[in-house]
């Protein structure tokens, strides 16, 4: 075996797989995998986002799966790698109904150690690109057709009125989007309702300072890449903007100015009830499937602090926070030290105010610089270009990586981190900032996945607090807030003109005891985290994101939403599940996750 | 010399070329050119687009020249192939002010037969791409900075203001569009002004039916693609939508809404004089450069037919025409016979509208389909991306075939259509429709780029005319215009409630006898054509395209246009020119074209 290449062992294992899987041989080919094995699937064999985390689980999916999905023509694409014992391979294959690509890791002992396979199109449903595309002309001519300007205007006049959408998305920033260019692309007929004028303004109407935390590289929307001049880190205005034209060349139904006021799932008729305000009319709309893209970070926590009724100055959420203007020569208290406490402060600052940041609990901090070398620059970055990652490929390599074994990559990258920013960080805990690096010292990513808080990635006001620039009152909570003031639970009181509550978002569920029913959001149950039985994120272990691009338990219901990166990868997979619905294909899923908290 | 292979042939003689220039060895150099040869160079050696067609004309551009340019480091990128006992490479060399890229052609003597020189950037003005690209997130912090939006909005207030723009083009079609964003990268100050409100409006106000007669992969504009679902034949509304968006996404100042009325150039300040009418409201412009980029289908011509004036129909350009549904149930009349009037025609027919095309002289038809698969395919297709030539490759390509013998390359592709579609072409005959190949069987593109008319790519319509549905009348013209009716010169008389003249368009230097002044006009002479002393472009020789994308005999002012092809590859080499004025550096022009004709 070691005088094969890499590419012939990897093409060996599948052929053997291949060979097993066809005369339905479960325990031939969970013998292919190590004791130390995970598979993780993204629609292809389960009709579900899920991983099989070891042979028994492996066996168990197989044993339910393997006649419906009878996969085969499993085939290395490109060459495999082997690094340090691990031979790394690309593959392609089909099931009854789709095709697939695959990432493959094996360990030296020839038995496989993490598999992925990805649904890429389903059979007869293939997107219209490349030699495929349509002609856009019609070549020949016939009496009475329509301009694509004709069609166009009419599907915006009748989408919604004397037509109904198949999918309706309640939420039009970055996944709402995403989501609908990819069912565009399917044929799906859809609706994406925002209560924002325009496309991008969630996005325009946040904090004048605000730039993306995440790098250009990762940030591509699907089909239409960013110019190869787009800032590294997209300033807010400008990733709306993008938002905006994407919508329109993506020929998307979107309705600005529409809030969804309320939704009832019609069993009758097999049609969501889904009651609109469109700029001031209500309009009914009956979809089949209903999709909230709310946003991951969409539904602000408050705090209800005692007193808060009396304050004189503003005080809002800092999803609210319309940037310094407003505040120049006050005294403003930002009450959190994550992401937007940090650089609501720095701009603050900025502009001459009296700022004071309120840590309660430790905070991860994460210099950008480092974590665009040490975490994301082997697969997002102008390096991993040059190597030939794309993000296609990054995405696939991400979504490769085990969720139960994904922090123990992130350790020793975090630990480095720490070395790197040896004086940074001594410096800040000087200044009395609390830090910390996650319950098992993962660092950020793993936070992102587990809780969606507790960081701050810094791009400049770690200097700020350091330096005390930023005032900071830390291991402290606002007690009680005052007319002009707000005093603290180590019994000090800040003057203050400005309250931001920098104080995060709840789980998306909450939105839905509002938009259908409370029982509808305990049955749907808390959205995102892992089951890591980390701070914020309790047990049992669910190896994926809790309900996030996968059935639910409420029939006919999806999540969407994340960073740019996963609204782009995951809507795929949503979209997929979607048209494989609405085409009738039986869609039998494994694995189905239960809900076991509800918010 | 026949064992190495086709790249270190390449090399090789790239080696002794260098080594030639180097020490400044012009006969040496020469000596590396067969008898039969062409060094065609867009602005590295000449700081203009111009061919060298002969050893002599290499001798006499290198000794005016080589000091000044100091070329260097001329590498072979990538393998060179030979076909044919035709050694191609591409290569990569510098200037002492510039990198480039250029293709040689060796013939089996192992003599250059074709050398294309072209300007990728200018040393120290490079594109900020890739891993040069902006940050967007300032890291750090400091006082009183101001965010994209702000700094964005600020300069859509000042620019033409209290800020001058370094460059005006007059014209906001895909030529200004697409110059506007190579200008942008470049860092120079630039207002677009466009008569129409929105981009793309150009293209939205023509007749219904419209779609590109050029298919996708040729139409991409510079740093955005298409996606990869992008019909192959872009209707015209969603080809004016895309103009629209790229214009947001590029950060063009683009006035709409804004017309030219006059301008003049002021000696004495060193720049132009730009009079506006923006919307409305009267500005002057100050440009050190002006680009006129009105189309080279946009100075409409209409034929002075007597009693024109008596006519109660509708009659009008085929520019403005609005599409057939005013004149339903009534009699049409269309004047011409290319792409225009053939479509109008079509959608005329389609609508039930009674239809006469009036055809004045022969026409070249080409089938869309053999067209693209015998002309384009190569070098713009699925097949040509498969084959690795991308639209960045397909445009050198196509840029390093020298005008003069580029016939010799197309008549044998007409050779094939005419076998191919004799079917086609008999029928259309028997309907009495008049066919050529151009004046010495070159076809379509050779006919393009002399005349820019008399031609029609057929969608469709031919077999309207081939089946009478489009009546026809060939071998006329129109004598007097009546009333209600049309007397041809065969003195039969045509009932007509519409006349479309669908007769063309004038030289774009017919523009500046009102815009500046008719003396202007003609210091500036004819644009577009090649002299080829055939059908309506008239000798001698040119070498290049009149006039087109480099220096003029009028200082500072600057033809831009074409199809979106020419829009998108020659705004690079425009927008070079333009950047290396304003930075300063010296631009000694080679070669500068006489004007030998006024219109």
């Amino acid at each position: 075996m070691s005088t094969s290449t890499p590419t012939a062992q990897a093409q060996a294992w599948l052929d053997r797989f291949d060979a097993a899987l066809q005369r339905r041989d479960i325990a031939a080919a969970v013998a292919l995998f190590g004791p130390d094995c995970y598979w993780r699937d993204l629609v292809s064999f389960t009709w579900n986002i899920c991983t099989q985390e070891s042979p028994a689980q492996i066996r168990a999916m197989l044993a339910a799966r393997l006649d419906d999905v009878a996969p085969s023509n499993w085939r290395v694409t490109g060459d495999a790698t082997t690094t340090d014992g691990v031979t790394e391979a690309w593959f392609s294959f089909e099931t009854r109904v789709s095709r697939g690509k695959g990432l493959l890791r094996l360990k030296d002992d020839g038995l496989a150690w993490t598999l992925l396979t990805t649904m890429v199109e389903l059979k007869g449903f293939e997107e219209k690109t490349g030699e495929h595309r349509v002609a856009g002309a019609e070549h020949g001519v016939h009496k009475g057709r329509k301009s694509w300007g004709e069609q166009r205007a009419e599907e915006l006049a009748t989408m919604g009125y004397s037509q109904q959408p198949d999918v309706v998305v309640i939420g039009g920033g970055q996944g709402g989007i995403a989501l609908g260019a990819r069912l565009r692309r399917l044929d799906v007929s859809t609706i994406i309702v925002e209560k924002n004028a325009r496309a991008g303004d969630s996005w325009r109407r946040r904090y004048k300072s605000l730039c993306l935390h995440d790098p250009v590289w990762y940030d591509h929307l699907p089909y239409l890449n960013f110019p190869d001049d787009w800032p590294v880190f997209s300033p807010k205005d400008k990733i709306g903007d993008w938002l905006e034209a994407y919508t329109k060349i993506m020929e998307l139904n979107y309705w600005g100015s529409t809030t969804a006021t309320h939704c009832r799932y019609d069993e009758g008729a097999g049609r969501w009830e889904v009651v609109v305000d469109r700029a001031g009319q209500a309009v009914t709309l009956r979809p089949k499937e209903l999709v909230i893209a709310l946003g991951v970070s969409g539904y602000a926590n408050v705090p209800k602090i005692a007193g808060a009724e009396t304050f004189v100055g503003d005080q809002h959420h800092s999803s609210k926070h319309p940037g310094p203007e407003p505040y120049l020569g006050k005294k403003a208290v930002v009450l959190g030290s994550n992401n937007s406490a940090h650089d609501i402060c720095a701009a603050l600052w900025e502009a001459g105010v009296d700022v004071t940041m309120v840590q309660r609990s430790s905070t991860h901090i994460a210099p950008s610089k480092a974590l665009m070398e040490l975490a994301l620059g082997g697969l997002y970055s102008e390096q991993a270009l040059k190597a030939g990652i794309d993000h296609h490929k990054g995405d696939l390599i991400f979504a490769s990586v085990p969720y139960k074994i994904m922090h123990s990559f992130h350790i020793p990258v975090y630990e480095e981190m720490k070395r790197r920013e040896a004086e940074l960080y001594g410096r800040l805990e000087k200044a009395g900032f609390m830090l910390d690096f996650g319950a098992d010292g993962s660092g950020l990513f793993m936070k992102y996945l587990r809780r969606g808080s507790g960081y701050y990635i810094d791009v400049g006001a770690c200097e700020l607090v350091a330096n005390g620039s930023i005032k900071l009152k830390s291991n402290v909570n606002i007690e009680r807030i005052n007319p002009k003031s707000v005093t603290l639970t180590d019994g000090s009181e800040l003057p203050a003109d400005l309250l931001v509550y920098a104080t995060g978002y709840g789980s998306m569920n909450r939105w839905l005891a509002d938009l259908i029913s409370p029982a509808t959001a305990d049955q749907l149950g808390k959205v995102w985290g892992l089951g890591s039985d980390t701070p914020k994120d309790p047990g049992p272990w669910e190896g994926e994101l809790r309900n996030m691009w996968k059935p639910t338990q409420v029939p006919h219901l999806w999540v969407h939403g994340g960073n740019l990166h996963q609204s782009r990868h995951y809507s795929q997979f949503l979209s997929l599940q979607l048209k494989a619905r609405l085409a009738g294909l039986p869609t039998p899923v494994y694995g189905q996750a239960a809900v076991h908290h509800t918010s």
